[in-house]
């Protein structure tokens, strides 16, 4: 019963009235002639193969799951079929340079419709996007010999690569890594370790893969300085790689997709970059992964909302508030409660779009040639990116949790979905970093630190937009409470520097607290903006009034319902890390 | 890897530290002279019968998942045999009547063990937990041949009870229930019609199955004032009535549990209490199940604390705060963030306990045969059962779900049993009511009407405990922040009393953010009521020291990091319906 449709009306929004990705493509110092019709030709494609390819896989992929049998992996019914097609239709090229075989366009175009991939089919996702990543890190570390054995494999499709850091011992430290890499004298490497939680670490989209792996080498430094990167391929010209998948993950969500214990056995790898670098340089795989994640989350949003909503419309229970007495039950949608809950995903889908879209835009400028813009665009992304990672994770689990409370028992059903996006959303606060990672990250590592000038260069921005939503009377108070927002969120990045003066445990105290009260203001920012735009519309006397009065209906709503918990947020932090760290180890339980 | 061990201390600290139940059991209007040796002895046994038989079968029920075949359920293996244990045992007679068979028990204490059960194992609580809800049914409004006939069988346990209401076309509004009733002028009737999300609707625990349905009369009124309960047998003598079940649910979790779909095809049936007054007898069940439903979710919570707390005293990762720079790595519970969220887990748990008790003591109450005693009891609980239920199912969530959060990518797999407790504590929002439907009642039916006299009784007992709280110099904090979080709450409710008289959707409106907000105060009660108890035993130089330490942290926590959410509720509702009810239902899908 659950459907999806890419939301292409509100996409369109976003690229075209509030973001002009055309103009802004046009001003990249790198230079893209993508017009308007090349843009829409693009959106409009991968919209279909999202709803009529990927989305009909996506509850028959969640019962079936990924099959594993003496060490190899099947993916479910469908899935391979669905990758042959996407590489056929050439879509693994888009985004990838032109001299290893891809098609010129800029990163937020294609973050743009990958919204639509994620949302019809998470697990799917898993295999088959992964790549531009890995060619990322790949293009900024690895020597030319390299770049061609690899990078065209990837670029087609062909090849599929992987990210290896986790280790049973060791996952948000890595610090840990105890894999090692000895070098054979022919310049390849033994790498030896077992890594796990690694997605598609097998699989049977793709004829050979590329590992991407931790390592240490044998003169290496303890710590995350000692860390080399590595690339691995399962098959090396026409033979086994020492490199086997030991088992797969029963997992609560993604069932679908193959989450590899994966064994290198003196597998033969190469160096990718510097020794003692491989950190560096899987942080550019890392942080293109996050702002992923953030989208992946807040596909999620949208295709909860889009089940609860037709739910809510087709199901009748209880009077309308402003029925009489005998008036029969009416649809769920009249209800101020469901409202409230239909109200919250449609916000967070929205919002999160406009927001995850933003970022893009300044994913654009950091990869183009322009040093100075560049340079910028990397110190605004450093901000955002935790940011966007981290809240929207939260709130996407927020929302698709509402899609079941909306259907009631039947969303506890499997029938309609919303149980399956619960549990698959559910990774996306874990891997590529937790929420408290991405919060420490943010406030420990940036805005108590280097960052402190883009984040009074990214709050001014703000302010300057809440000058201009101001002057339009009807969003005057949507302008007031994103100022308030602004301004605490201001204020308590002074008290979290002041308290972290006299108190080592207040930053990881507020950590997650201060991300969260951050999100709240990014998102009622980029709807403030959405606010504006579509009142501007409406006074330009636009015929599709109904669609930009739901934009600042949305915009109000979470100025309203949602905006108002910073002041939680704020209030915690105030309370310092005192309740926290006061407890004995040993007393915590004591109860039993 | 996931363990359960009974939190005895911690119970022995509610039973007889805060509120003394011995004396309270003494001090009973119908009378109790259990001591404290029996009392302990029961809880000795149910603990060990948790841990030890209950337990060990969680996982593997949730793996194996319930079986339906040609008609009959089949329970995951070790089900069944547990449940021929505990009738064996006796326990199903606990807290029943002695004229059929029962043995004098006031239901606190059945409640209190109830918690062990429902930690160990949802699933199988969800067979073996439903009798007591039938029999109070029973004994409330059916004739003296009725009970003769079914509550001996249902006191021994031999036979079991189920709650057939929701329809496929209703569930919360159940005005618009269809099964027929008609007499077949024996005295019993024929009842016909389909039911949904039967729990244990079919089962291999017992021999007989007694459904109490919702039906109507030929002659019945239309809505829920035409709706009458009936008893209905699965066998009735040697032959089976003509009652089916269809099928068995694929759900999200509590997969060891059958939810069946059960066909009623002129199956025989006994009228239970006046025509027309089936759903009054129908809520004498709701309501015991919503307190119950309250504590299955407070023993998610406690089982959820226990497995994080294990996996964060033995994984290490990151320095701790206080280290020097080349610091190992550390247990995860030096992190503050870990510290966070295993507080946050512990005050639901506890807290949680201590409110589902309190609570108990008040049905123990209405149980008694004194009137006067009895309707004000009846007021207390109509007051607390919804925020109980509400609340406490929504912190559940929350702390299940930290759990996966601490664990990092190791919660996200089946192997540690959050994923688990997740999924299945997810139900305990929606069954016996969603937390939408546990607002109104408690806003729009109760505090907004008769209850309104109660709430201000409520609230004075809650600050006379602050004036005493507040003597001790070193709670005097506790005490000013439930005083402001218990005039938050009067205050809103005055808030939406008047917003009531201009504007039909705001009782709906404001309905789920008031109902969190008494939550956070009658735990934030039950807690410094705790910390209350727990300085005087340290002032008094108990031995136990760090038990009771830990007692007033976890209070101070609750107050610095979980009370302030008052605020946004109470925001949020002073920000009143305007921004849920402004959207056309047609604009909610225009994004598309």
């Amino acid at each position: 019963m659950q459907t999806y449709k890419a939301p292409l009306r509100d996409v369109h929004f976003c690229v075209h009235e509030l973001f002009d990705f055309v103009s802004h493509y046009r001003s990249l110092p790198s230079g893209s002639e993508l017009g308007m019709e090349e843009v829409d030709a693009v959106v409009q494609a991968i919209a279909t193969f999202a709803e009529d390819v990927l989305a009909p896989l996506n509850r028959s992929g969640d019962e079936e799951g990924a099959h594993f049998e003496a060490g190899k992996v099947r993916s479910p019914q469908g899935f391979a079929a669905a990758y042959r097609q996407y590489v056929e239709a050439g879509w693994p090229r888009l985004g990838n340079p032109t001299e290893y075989g891809g098609e010129t366009a800029p990163y937020s175009l294609k973050l743009c419709v990958s919204e639509f991939m994620q949302a019809a089919n998470h697990s799917w996702c898993m295999y088959a996007l992964l790549n531009d990543g890995a060619i990322k890190t790949l293009l900024g570390f690895a020597e030319e010999a390299l770049l061609q054995r690899f990078v065209p494999k990837l670029v087609s499709g062909e090849w599929m690569g992987t990210m290896c850091l986790t280790e049973p011992h060791c996952g948000s430290d890595l610090s840990q890594v105890r894999t090692r890499a000895e070098p054979r004298g022919d310049g390849s490497y033994s790498v030896t370790g077992t890594k796990i939680f690694i997605s598609s670490g097998e699989q049977d989209f793709s004829e050979n893969i590329v590992h991407l792996v931790l390592a240490r080498l044998p003169d290496a430094a303890p710590g995350t300085r000692g860390i080399s990167l590595f690339a691995v391929q399962k098959r090396v010209a026409d033979t086994a790689n020492s490199v086997r998948c030991l088992s797969i993950e029963s997992k609560m969500g993604l069932k679908a997709s193959a989450t590899c214990v994966m064994a290198f056995e003196g597998a033969q790898g190469w160096l990718v970059g510097p020794p003692g670098r491989g950190l560096n340089a899987m942080f550019v795989f890392i942080n293109k992964s996050r702002l992923g994640t953030a989208q992946q989350a807040q596909a999620h949003a949208e295709g909860a909302f889009q089940t609860s909503l037709a739910y809510a419309q087709q199901r009748f229970a209880g009077r309308s508030p402003t029925a009489t007495e005998d008036a029969g039950p009416a649809a769920l949608i009249v209800h101020p409660d469901i409202r409230r809950m239909l109200l919250i995903q449609k916000a967070i889908a929205e919002g999160g779009r406009a927001f995850v879209l933003y970022c893009a835009k300044w994913v654009d400028l950091a990869d183009s040639a322009d040093t100075h813009a560049r340079g910028r665009a990397e110190q605004r992304l450093a901000l955002l990116t935790p940011i966007a990672k981290g809240a929207l994770s939260e709130w996407a689990t927020e929302a698709t949790d509402l899609g079941i409370q909306i259907l009631g028992g039947h969303g506890y059903m499997k029938e309609w979905g919303l149980e399956q996006r619960v549990r698959d959303v559910r990774i996306t606060r874990v891997y590529e970093g937790t929420t408290g990672i991405q919060g420490m990250d943010l406030l420990g590592r940036k805005l108590l630190g280097p960052l402190r000038e883009e984040f009074v260069a990214f709050t001014d921005e703000i302010l300057a937009l809440a000058v201009r939503v101001e002057r339009q009377r009807s969003l005057a108070g949507l302008a007031a409470g994103l100022v308030g927002g602004v301004n605490l969120w201001r204020e308590i990045t002074d008290v979290v520097g002041e308290q972290s003066r006299l108190d080592v445990a207040s930053v990881g105290a507020a950590a997650v607290d201060y991300l969260m009260l951050a999100g709240y203001v990014c998102v009622g920012y980029v709807l403030a903006m959405s606010a504006l735009v579509a009142q501007e519309r409406l006074e330009a006397g636009d015929a599709e009034s109904a669609f930009y009065r739901a934009k600042i209906q949305t915009a109000q709503f979470f100025l309203d319902k949602l905006l108002p918990r910073v002041h939680v947020h704020g209030q915690s932090i105030r309370n310092g890390s005192g309740s926290l760290m006061g407890m004995d180890e040993a007393s915590f339980g004591l109860g039993v």
